[in-house]
């Protein structure tokens, strides 16, 4: 690729910078930034749009604001008129898991994967356009390719190229087994960016190998090679695992506003910011005040979450059901005396549980009979909702608050142990 | 498999003995000896003969008597009406070195394949009934393995089962680079086995590693497992290395009768019970007494050297060109009153040489001049021939013997300095 800054006029150059300050907030590491500029000014010179690329797993569409991090970047380049090109990766999710050992990775029929893949595109149309977004499922090439083609693609890379990701370096030390058909993933994932010609690839920074390896293998295949943006992860409700479904600390973008808003209130304060950062669509410099309001003191936290909530629900529902959320919280916690600190307890084991087993267990009442007496009182409020059913089975989240009459509260924290 | 020996009549039980015998002679190690003995009987017990498969790369056709030792193992169970599978891997030599990095590994035609097969053939009927061999490619069925099964084939084993192997781990550890294909090698070796469904699989103690992945992927694919039998390296010429065209110091078994003979008088007097064990097709009774008279010293090393050429070139040649070779022997190495231990000289490297350079060189003679005033007077005689023509080329080959005149012997032995 030449240089095409060179070739702007100085309008386009303006507008080349524009862009490039634009993608570069909040990113974790764009490599290298130099090619992203002049892949800029190369679609802003051959008036062509760049095809960014994000490969999604077909197998776990419940999408959550941690996902919506990547999700706002990639909208970020879809309003400057730039091609999201999403790929599915069924070809592997048809597979499953060929060792037979892991029991969550079982092989999805066409349909599951049309399913899922339904599901996803009606949760990322809450951020994107997904009538401009380009389309693929990966099956359509790797099902094709051939053992020759597969000998050629891992002659590519070395070994000790492949044990440099984190995980398997680790593994290997730690005597724990690799099947070799792991070392095909990342292999695959880039072989996707040689097929479509992607010319940025975004991903979450624990996919910094994998989408490096596209970079790789267009280079291998001589083409020209993918710019590689990382965003930043974000942390659970818990404040310290990496968002996701299975450990169950998530903010779903299909979640109803009260639970929305409600979640987003229990995050630690330390938080507010980088969810501001990362899962919002507020201007970066409103952003930057928030910050320096929490750090100086001039914002008090509980306001500022209160905000950030409100904001994610608007994000997902609209302005009019963010309005609802913002009051229904005051009116049930704080006109209902909520005290700013709610006493934390923690929760072994995730799934569903009986209302009755989770108040006597989490010690908020004394036995699971006081616990039938008060839902029958109507006392007892999940998440601020009144529980009218002693039958009621909870889904465990951290975060959670539970109340038991008008003082008495608790918030539930998932126990990291296993 | 079930137990077949218990099943046998007394007789069969001990035809399945007198087989094991047989095949245990001389053998490295059988993995695992209980299995094969089942084989055998079961083998005896359904009327139904075994198949012993032997891969082979169809990229180096020269077979030599280094070979001959798998090739005289394959024979025994020919011997007994057991089928031979030979399987010409031309699937990987069509490919070549992906990497691009090796010249040396071509991608080979179609054509080049059969031809090379061909001359396998020719000289593998010297020791095989070729009428008898079950003759596959595996191009048949590696070509049409796609990408699914190639990863269903990997689930299979793990990175630290293949780093076993002793050239990955040890270039794993001296950062010398493994590119990922070369891990598919022992798996698509092994994938053959499970499409032959062979019984026993036969090859070199360097072999180890990958035909015994011929065992593992049976199981994995439940089907009946392999047994491997593995054959000791024979040294070659230089009593050092392993026999090898490439290291030069090898006897092949399409070298004329003098050659062989002579090249077997080369070799070091302590491989001669190995070479006797390895390389010919005398009675074990026969090859203990050899071994005993040269320990006790009642027969001497050159002797039982002579009885050695005199057995490989009737091996290859027929009895009366192995009459022949002798005698050519004794009337020009012996009656010229060659001496029991010729000097030996160093020389570097490989490739071909002026005959008046090798005599200078070797200190034979004190200078080229001289070198050609004494060929041109006849008095130059290379492994016992008389060397008419000043300009000769002489191919250099470890254990060569020159004589100047009638009392001067040197014999060339390779320098192992790089």
């Amino acid at each position: 690729m030449g240089d095409f800054f060179g070739k702007l006029t100085a309008q386009q150059k303006h507008e080349t910078e524009r862009q490039l300050e634009v993608y570069r907030n909040g990113v974790q590491d764009i490599l290298p930034e130099a090619e992203l500029k002049n892949k800029i000014a190369k679609s802003i010179f051959q008036n062509q749009p760049l095809k960014i690329k994000l490969g999604l797993d077909p197998s776990a569409p419940d999408v959550h604001i941690g996902h919506t991090v990547v999700l706002n970047k990639l909208k970020q380049f879809q309003d400057n008129g730039h091609i999201i090109q999403l790929i599915i990766g069924d070809f592997t999710g048809k597979i499953g898991d060929p060792t037979g050992k892991s029991a969550a990775r079982n092989q999805l029929t066409d349909e599951e994967v049309m399913r899922n893949a339904k599901t996803y595109f009606e949760q990322f149309s809450k951020v994107l356009d997904m009538n401009k977004v380009d389309l693929h499922y990966n099956s359509a090439w790797l099902s094709d390719l051939q053992l020759e083609d597969v000998i050629r693609l891992s002659a590519s890379i070395t070994v000790a190229r492949l044990m440099e990701r984190n995980d398997f370096s680790e593994r290997l030390s730690t005597g724990k087994p690799i099947s070799l058909h792991e070392f095909f993933y990342p292999l695959m994932q880039g072989y996707d960016s040689v097929v479509l010609e992607s010319d940025i690839e975004l991903g979450g920074s624990d996919q910094h190998f994998n989408v490096l390896m596209g970079r790789h293998l267009q280079e291998h295949f001589q083409k020209e090679k993918q710019v590689v943006i990382l965003m930043p992860l974000l942390e659970g409700l818990d404040g310290k695992e990496k968002m996701s479904k299975s450990k169950n600390n998530y903010i779903g973008v299909d979640e109803d506003p009260n639970n929305m808003y409600g979640k987003t209130m229990s995050i630690p304060d330390e938080l507010i910011p980088k969810y501001f950062n990362l899962a919002t669509d507020l201007p970066v410099k409103e952003k930057q005040q928030i910050a320096e309001g929490l750090e100086n003191g001039t914002l008090h936290p509980r306001d500022a979450k209160m905000l950030l909530g409100k904001t994610i629900v608007r994000m997902y529902h609209g302005t009019g059901e963010a309005d609802k959320a913002e009051l229904h919280f005051k009116t049930i916690f704080q006109k209902g005396a909520m005290p700013d600190e709610i006493p934390e307890a923690e929760w072994k084991g995730v799934g569903e549980v009986l209302i009755t087993d989770l108040l006597a267990g989490l010690g908020l009442l004394s036995s699971k009979t006081e616990a039938r007496k008060m839902i029958a009182g109507g006392g007892i409020r999940l998440n601020g909702q009144k529980v009218g059913d002693v039958q009621m089975l909870v889904k465990i989240t951290d975060g959670l608050v539970l109340q038991a009459g008008k003082r008495k509260f608790v918030k539930l924290r998932l126990s990291t142990a296993k």
